[in-house]
């Protein structure tokens, strides 16, 4: 069982990439290796030779064959102005379709630094999801005021642990 | 007032980009000078210095002054995977807040090959709109099966040209 | 200009009619005199002689003599399990239509006593109303944790006020 | 595994109900007794003695147990003002929280005499059922100028039922 946590943002020093660490590690004392796939490791010439361009510069095919070997993605969503960032999206239309991801199993977990925790970003993600192909665990943890809560990579909420732990659960049982 | 076609795709040779300049001659009929801003010409190093960047690089400058110098938005939007084009959130991703859009007026056109028409994608955009402050006209036009339909820059289907005017109108009374 | 607020449940003793009758208030600090459309005074008839019925119950003719006689409508709207309450998508399912919300002007208001804030049910019930023909203002209050904030017919938290004045100037002006 | 379709609206004569039994069918085929729940089955007292009413009358106490007892659900959905029919919503907001649906299987399939084939209402839905504790198939069907391909109880369009029996298969398998 390949799962891949996808850090869903390019942001430099984004806390969406602390936290994917921190899921792997949460992943790992269950005994799963899970990767983490960084949207800042996308190539240099992603804008001008891979989204939307056929054919794709050789750059994307390492990211490619990672998508395509996985079996069970974790979405890891920052709400960027009441949704997802773009490039989450963009990455998803520049895979091949419908091979990436139809007939997978996938999970998201949101944050924010205000009270909203990528809810609406969600929502909309899953509609994605779904026509992708892949079948979505129910648990969505909304992790709002994150730079409280979590920090030198470390959690200081107790139930949010629990919250990603559950949805973490379902997604390998699923 | 300065209103702004965006073709919301960096696609080339996309049908969006084509139906962005039909919608322009639209405007020009009742007299309005629209321009097009296509997001094919956002800048080579969008990805790598521009989006999630700070500071950004020069070469976005343009199209930022664009952006804040525009009163109301046309998005003529094509549906990718059951959304909107990556490349437009990044886009509005990449734009300053809050000046860029709040207080402004918007309005989407939706297209797409198969019989969704962007329905789902328009819905997930004008949460982002309302977010950023934008008030969005109510009339959206689906336009389903756009191959069939407008080809050689000119549109064979009446009822969806008046679908389209409806919306221009609209958006120049809001 | 004839505004109405709607009072979106049907639920005895709830909040959103106490703060529906607060918003009214604040109008009327405005010099305008709102009515509040109670949910909870449709007919004891509605879901036998008047949802998905013709022809409809002379019961509700009322009602819809108010709808039709409104200019704006403001939605005070409670999360129920992640959406709008079913009662209020009756509602608009039983008037008439085109005629009851056409050409016409909505704001909403979300209230939940979690951290959601009705969200999610605001994102769904604005698709309604572009649908029937409504332009909604942008700012849409989210009012979470809403029991520690608004008791006794107060409101005990000064920044819910402002943003619900917000949308009531945007109303207005709109 | 007990299997419920639920006929989604009230409306007398509907062709939801008849695509239900259709559905009913297709699963007899496989081997499987599901049942049909028809909306318009809810008690005369649903309104004024059983939503958002404590303690609830009697009358709403076979069809709590039948939804108590089902494992997967599927939701037959007509398209309503963009969305999902009112009253499927007050269905759900009646039942017992969280035991009638956590941890459960469900499906959606949409219709619409027009071209959206419910397609917004099922990103609604899908909303609830996530927030409900559902896991979802991710196949979807959109049945749209549902009138022109089914009538008679039978299926004109060999596309929708191979799409519907995906559906069907993805729900069992889950």
């Amino acid at each position: 069982m390949n799962i891949t946590i996808v850090s869903t943002t390019s942001r430099n020093g984004s806390k969406t990439l602390e936290l994917s660490h921190f899921v792997q590690s949460l992943f790992l004392k269950k005994g799963i290796e899970a990767k983490v796939l960084d949207l800042k490791d996308l190539p240099e010439d992603f804008f001008t030779s891979v989204l939307y361009r056929s054919p794709k510069s050789d750059s994307f095919r390492g990211i490619q064959e990672l998508v395509t070997a996985t079996d069970k993605f974790l979405f890891i969503i920052p709400e960027y102005n009441c949704s997802f960032p773009g490039i989450l999206k963009s990455f998803v239309d520049a895979l091949e379709f419908p091979k990436s991801f139809r007939g997978k199993k996938g999970g998201m977990i949101g944050l924010s630094d205000g009270t909203q925790g990528a809810t609406v970003a969600m929502s909309h993600f899953s509609d994605i999801l779904n026509y992708l192909g892949v079948i979505v665990v129910s648990s969505r943890p909304r992790l709002i005021n994150i730079g409280q809560h979590f920090y030198d990579g470390t959690m200081h909420q107790e139930i949010y642990t629990q919250h990603i732990e559950r949805t973490l659960d379902e997604l390998i049982a699923l």
